[in-house]
């Protein structure tokens, strides 16, 4: 035998943690929460909310939104329809990773299509994947108008406003439905929690 | 007092849990393990046994690779020169929220160029980044050729292929240079674990 090249007869090959093994493993399993409604509903609120929540019982969660999205991953993207369907279609993308990797991931994005949201259910597949309206009155979403955005949108300043001039399409079923004009946020949270017990996506690893 | 309506008094704004509440309240620290060099360098190896070895210590973990992403996320991607530099640069963007998600995002790419690394590590932030150069020699790496990709590029069928007849920028200044050529995967796997651990970045939370 002649010298041998220590890294000649390694086997490289990559295997793959699978998604159950690292549910055994962290105890935790991850899905999608999807946030959907208008503009001024609450889906900021809620997400933050539930986040939190999750958090202090030692699950880990994550909101994707508007926020960290359109300045980072998506930052390349406008406001045109395709850029806007683009824009859903790599959220749900990414909102599957997380799951997969084991993290609640928490979108809130006004969705207005069925299409894409139904998209981001296939990317994370339908047992992990809850889908949240929140089906606030339009007038009551105007009157909150947290961003000061109907008043640009009732102006002509902004076109294609869902709600005003732009189309929504009412999730015919959700797994769950807000009402965020009747009920206060924590009571908002109560519901989802008790959504997200009965479907066992809350056994809980230790809570602090 | 007339009828109120319950919604009305509502403050309807978001606050996010901070990077640092979060790893106290999770007691995990998220953080980019980058991998960088040729096709068959052993990245994709190097990638899921550290997945593997921090997973089982109690470290949620997730390996962002050209199966997972080119599949899904970046399926709308060729290559051309402009799409690999968006390929790099989303990547970047979901490690580095996977990294505030408190995940330990573990990146295999070829990633030939020091501007895309640059762009990942800011992204990340200097603190959450570590960059670990597979500095095999591209002889071994064509001897390898796990995917038939030299064959082909040797042949003419690829074209602009790292090493071949596409350039590779080294990093200057990478936290951590493997020798896969002379060193086994569990060994390499060791010595990553010794520069985390030297980063404070291994703080177990508990052990499986």
């Amino acid at each position: 035998m002649g010298k041998e090249h220590k890294g000649t007869n390694i086997t490289w090959h990559a295997s793959r943690v699978s998604v159950t093994t690292r549910e055994q493993l962290l105890g935790q399993q991850g899905y999608v929460v999807w946030l959907t409604g208008f503009s001024g509903s609450g889906k900021s609120t809620i997400a933050c909310l539930l986040e939190e929540r999750l958090i202090r019982e030692g699950h880990p969660a994550y909101v994707l939104d508007g926020d960290n999205v359109r300045h980072g991953l998506n930052r390349d993207l406008g406001f045109s329809a395709q850029d806007r369907d683009e824009n859903i279609r790599r959220v749900g993308e990414v909102a599957a990773m997380f799951s997969k990797a084991g993290v609640v991931a928490i979108a809130a994005f006004i969705s207005p299509y069925a299409k894409g949201r139904q998209e981001a259910r296939e990317a994370a597949g339908d047992d992990a994947f809850v889908e949240i309206f929140l089906d606030t009155p339009i007038a009551e979403c105007e009157q909150r108008d947290p961003k000061g955005l109907y008043k640009k949108a009732r102006a002509g300043q902004i076109s294609d406003f869902t709600g005003i001039d732009g189309p929504y399409e009412r999730p015919p079923n959700a797994d769950i439905t807000l009402h965020t004009e009747r009920f206060t946020p924590p009571e908002c949270i109560e519901q989802i929690l008790q959504f997200l017990g009965s479907r066992h996506l809350l056994a809980a690893r230790h809570t602090h």
